[in-house]
């Protein structure tokens, strides 16, 4: 019911009324004035009706005392009323038509159980009435598309219609953010303000703007992803489409050290399984603001780039040194220019110039006056056209903030860019040398003529390093799908679905992962002093003996492991010291020596499920979080490219005088662990093989944990 | 005589001329006309002649056909005279009286050997008629606090007068640095346009800012730094005068694998050399133009940030996950507000909000009219009164783009926040959530109230985070002098004077080394198998060999090692193997086992000389290039705090299983090290130690390289 509410459909018919009625309009409310504004300032052509039950008059207009006292029902009520009269609004709304709510109140969801419960029941009696609702605690949205703009804070025109969709789960940064693009000339589509996402959900909207034709590319602020799964098929569907979702994730910082059973929990921190699992969808994830919406910009205007060899146009020598590093931090190439463009170059140039990638036509390139041999635009021609670049990013697009005394002489140069760019074999993406705000002047040059300036060198290297990498993830990404966990099936072996929850004891981990051929280290289950001992003898000295249990984490802590035993009578000592902790009996393995280990796990991320984790002992994960991460399920080639991604990575490989590990045998040991995952079902919490000992093509885990909660818990 | 004309006083002389002449002035000339239109911009009140041989007016005005021709001499002529008649205005200069030049010309010094010969020509002209001259191949000098602008680039008004002094090596920028400062209201004292630095050098003008009263902050763009010795001088001097130099140096990106006999110079990159230096010098380094800016706004306008526990005040939940984000990144610190000020918040703010640290009064406790009880201006008072903070970033100084309705309101508010920072007992720091220009109606709202305003929250919370860096700095840096390497004493031993160049042998290295201290592992030089064998017993085995001679390097790429002997008929073999290509005879050494090796040594970098690195070996420096540097000389706080840079410092510290290292005794077999350095003097090109043995409180080099050039080379 609810879902059918927040469908692509009738969030069409909320973003899109043809009359609004403001509910708690009146002269001395901030909130009001502040709605009435947007809408004027939005270019609003429809029917507005201030409605307040006690002021006659708002803005010098007449109220209506409800909404069910309006000739003819408003399509959108924004609604200013305090919380608790927000529901009896509701009803309002009901009997006079209206479909579609803005609750601007707080004190819901947000506020503790009892505003949980106020919540739930206004969403209810919305829905009850085939009410779409989009709130409480939500600031409203703004179509620049459609000229309608019911937001309750400041909007300094002009808006500027363009590809961006923007969601924002924080409505106080509109403003920032708008005007952030209106100083860019970054037009969009549609801005909205979730609040509590009481009904109307970042989801819901997501596949809103998937579908709409108005928007090229998807600009995220999100405090949390709350229905991970779908996000994930939208992520999918979007890259598909060629729609870039562009996220500023926030929530970086920990929030506090986690107490874990299993150790991959403690070393895959939140947000580094954020950054694995938006980059596993292809979402690209920025770190500021400006960012987000420099990156949007670019991959909403540009043409797709889709080769790193880029040629730069320049005036200033300074520019070419920064653009050298950024690009050289972004790993886009700066070629040298083939032969037939440096001799085309010469010809343009003046004196004292260089016809070398980065170009600099110096001061007296840009200064010099004659039309199109002006060698700042000419050069642009020529760099364009070179076989050995796959894009051009041109600073010789320059506008001042006001009309220059030649002015017609300015267009006129301008023009003859937006003409070389046309007919360019390459995308040219024309880039300031800092991120300045375009005045009413320049954009009213560079709108008209199709110029989207980025916005500065480091922003703008940042874009395009990220448009690039988007564009490889679309080439290579395939198209997988499914949710995490599976729901395990009826057939899987009875013990396992027996097996109680808590910390298992070893021996069923140890079966578990025999089921999806994870191989381990030999062990033999020894229930007595002599049965240790004739282990021992069979499995070849030194032996490890481990006590087993249920419910025993921590083993090496509680001293319920001894290592490096050599002897008969080392193995009895310690069988005697560990039995009192072993209730299931005390596990004998041979020792393994040399070459590497590592840590493998699944931890389960509240948002995101189960994540595998792997990285080398020691130092590595400790220290330094040298750990790859990948949301599951995944499939033999992310096995693998995890292990590329570790920095230690080297080692595995076998620097000098280290072991070499077989990678495709360990990526397939990790691709099996992973299965492992829907063998237990919803109720895994940890499973983790460390150490997972590697020498060669010796691939064994020495030792598992497996954690389970109460299926229901 | 060029160090004099190139003086404070006389660079005084240089920026504040009363009047100018423009050579080369004419209406057709788009220089002239730059040159002309940037001094009106800046508001010159003086004299300005125009002159041209040819030209009878210029700009409307009447021209002199040299400057021989005025009646008064001009202060300062710009010369905008082709590269080739550059030097007949100079006689002009000394013959009409005078004293300052800026030479636009280029074709100098940057165009080959030629280009340097009629540069060395024109400065000595220069000089020996007493002339200063800037240039040439530069664009000239803005000095906004005196409102003389002789710029041949477009300047857009209104140029701010302000605490940032900025020096650029390349001149090009200096629109887009202008419009930026513009932008965001920073002010600057002076800005210079380097160009070829023929006679006034980057070093000069730094010497002139670091005792110019109207500048507070000195912000670089730097290519390269020229005069290593006197700009560490200089970063001591201003730092010690507390004035923060910041500086963005590019040519980040590797310019080609460099070759080298030593591991050190291929694992200490250029580019790391320029951090490890400007962090040793307390210079700031930024990675951007934005940053370099608004990193100087910063320390030129608001008070000394000396504590890291930030209050945050917001109207926005967004805004505070974002700073939340950036404050982890940067070490900043968001405390828990003292009881005391959540109980005076709780008075002042709007129900449904907490009164924790970061605030947010949300939209309500901004739109909120109620004079000095307004929630973002009442609750800022509460916060810059907390003892747990030592600074408040400030998000409520909002200012809009245009005069709104209430513009009168919008003073008042203005005018509460400027009281309460007034008598806030911490500093406060206002900020805008993103990096947008001020308009002139905004500036013209915060000009005269001296509020400076953060460009955005990701530049603003970076500068901060340079900013108590730099106070830091300031604390804990001693006053380090010396430059390095000093020149060796006569008194130094014969045979270290009579060391040919080139790669020394071994023996001379281990009695370099031991000369300073530096522990080798014991070795034996045996001229035949028998000593060899007999060297082998007494030092017990296993045993290593190598071959001993002068210009032997990479001594196990060409077999001159043998490793792990075990037994007399192994030692005897090696020996046989080893003796052909061992000139000075064969080192026999024990085998050292267990423990870490490191690698240590000293490379020379072009710009600041002699550079001491220190890495664990293997992977850490090969692959990671976790390397801690050191322009020489340190002291043993310096060794100390190297080995704590390492990422692989927990290693040393004895991880689980791994081997404890003594830092102390390490730290001291470091700094002996790098003494060892002042006895070889200039001709040292490598001298490295690797490995470097450790284990426990033994510290061993178990290898030495030493390379020299020749003294005059």
């Amino acid at each position: 019911m609810t879902d059918q509410l927040a469908s692509p459909g009738r969030l069409r018919e909320l973003f899109s009324p043809a009359s609004i009625a403001l509910v708690g309009a009146s002269d001395t409310s901030g909130w009001a004035l502040n709605v009435y504004n947007s809408l004027r300032t939005g270019g609003f052509a429809g029917r507005f009706t201030p409605v307040h039950p006690r002021h006659p008059t708002a803005f010098g207009l007449a109220t209506r005392s409800s909404l069910r006292a309006l000739e003819e029902p408003a399509d959108l009520a924004f609604v200013l009323a305090p919380t608790q009269a927000v529901e009896e609004v509701v009803y309002d709304a009901a009997a006079a038509g209206t479909r579609n709510l803005i609750i601007l109140a707080a004190g819901f969801g947000e506020q503790g159980e009892e505003g949980r419960e106020l919540e739930r029941r206004l969403v209810d009696t919305a829905a009850a009435h085939g009410i779409t609702l989009l709130g409480p605690n939500g600031l409203g949205f703004i179509n620049a598309t459609a000229h309608v703009a019911p937001y309750a804070l400041t909007l300094s025109p002009p808006l500027i219609a363009g590809p961006v969709g923007v969601v924002l789960q924080s409505g106080a940064l509109a403003s920032a953010v708008l005007g952030f693009a209106r100083g860019h000339s970054i037009g969009l589509s549609l801005l909205i303000s979730m609040g509590n996402e009481g009904m109307v959900t970042t989801a819901d909207v997501i596949d809103y703007l998937i579908d709409d034709e108005a928007t090229r590319v998807i600009a995220l602020f999100l405090e949390e992803i709350r229905q991970p799964a779908r996000f994930a098929a939208q992520a999918r569907r979007a890259l598909a489409a060629g729609k870039p979702i562009v996220a500023l994730k926030v929530g970086r910082s920990p929030a506090g050290q986690r107490v874990a059973l299993a150790h991959t929990g403690a070393v895959a921190g939140d947000d580094a399984v954020v950054d694995a699992a938006l980059r596993q969808l292809g979402v690209i994830r920025v770190r500021s603001l400006e960012e987000l919406l420099v990156t949007a910009g670019l991959l909403g205007f540009a043409p797709p780039l889709t080769g790193r060899r880029m040629g730069v146009v320049t005036a200033s020598g300074g520019a070419c040194d920064v653009i050298a590093d950024r690009a050289h931090e972004e790993g886009i190439e700066i070629p040298e220019f083939a032969p037939e463009t440096v001799a085309a170059l010469k010809a343009v140039l003046p004196p004292f110039t260089s016809p070398r990638n980065p170009l600099d036509v110096t001061g007296y390139g840009l200064a010099h006056l004659a039309g199109a041999a002006r060698p700042i635009t000419a050069s642009l021609g020529a760099v364009s056209r070179d076989p050995n670049v796959d894009f051009v990013l041109n600073l010789g697009v320059v506008v001042p903030p006001v009309p220059p005394p030649d002015a017609a002489a300015l267009e006129a140069r301008l023009d003859e860019q937006v003409a070389i760019i046309a007919v360019s074999p390459v995308p040219v993406v024309p880039a300031t040398t800092m991120c300045a705000d375009l005045t009413e002047y320049s954009r009213g040059l560079l709108l008209p003529r199709r110029l989207h300036l980025l916005a500065g060198l480091d922003l703008g290297l940042t874009a395009i390093g990220h448009a690039l990498r988007w564009q490889e993830k679309r080439q290579i990404l395939p198209a997988k799908s499914g949710e995490y966990p599976a729901q395990p099936g009826e057939d899987r072996p009875r013990w396992l679905q027996e097996q109680p929850s808590g910390v298992w004891p070893e021996t069923a981990g140890r079966r578990l992962l025999e089921l999806t051929g994870v191989p381990m280290v030999p062990a033999v289950l020894a229930e007595s002093e002599v049965e240790a001992v004739a282990a021992a003898t069979r499995l070849g000295y030194p032996v490890a003996l481990k006590a087993c249990a249920a419910g025993l984490a921590h083993k090496s802590d509680v001293g319920a492991v001894a290592l490096g035993l050599s002897s008969p009578a080392d193995v009895r000592r310690a069988y005697a010291r560990i039995r009192r902790m072993a209730a299931e009996g005390v596990l004998v393995s041979p020792m393994r020596r040399g070459g590497h280990e590592l840590l493998a796990g699944v931890t389960v991320d509240a948002t995101f499920g189960p994540v595998l984790a792997v990285g080398l002992g020691g130092i590595w994960v400790e220290a330094l979080r040298d750990v790859a991460m990948r949301v599951l399920p995944i499939d033999s080639s992310d096995a693998h490219e995890m292990l590329g991604e570790l920095r230690a990575a080297p080692l595995l490989r076998g620097g000098r005088g280290e072991a070499t590990v077989d990678l495709d045998r360990l990526a397939e040991v990790l691709l099996r662990l992973s299965q492992a995952v829907a063998l237990v079902g919803p109720s895994l919490q940890a499973l983790e093989v460390n150490p997972l000992w590697c020498r060669g093509d010796q691939v064994e885990g020495l030792d598992v944990l497996v954690v389970t909660a109460l299926e229901d818990g």
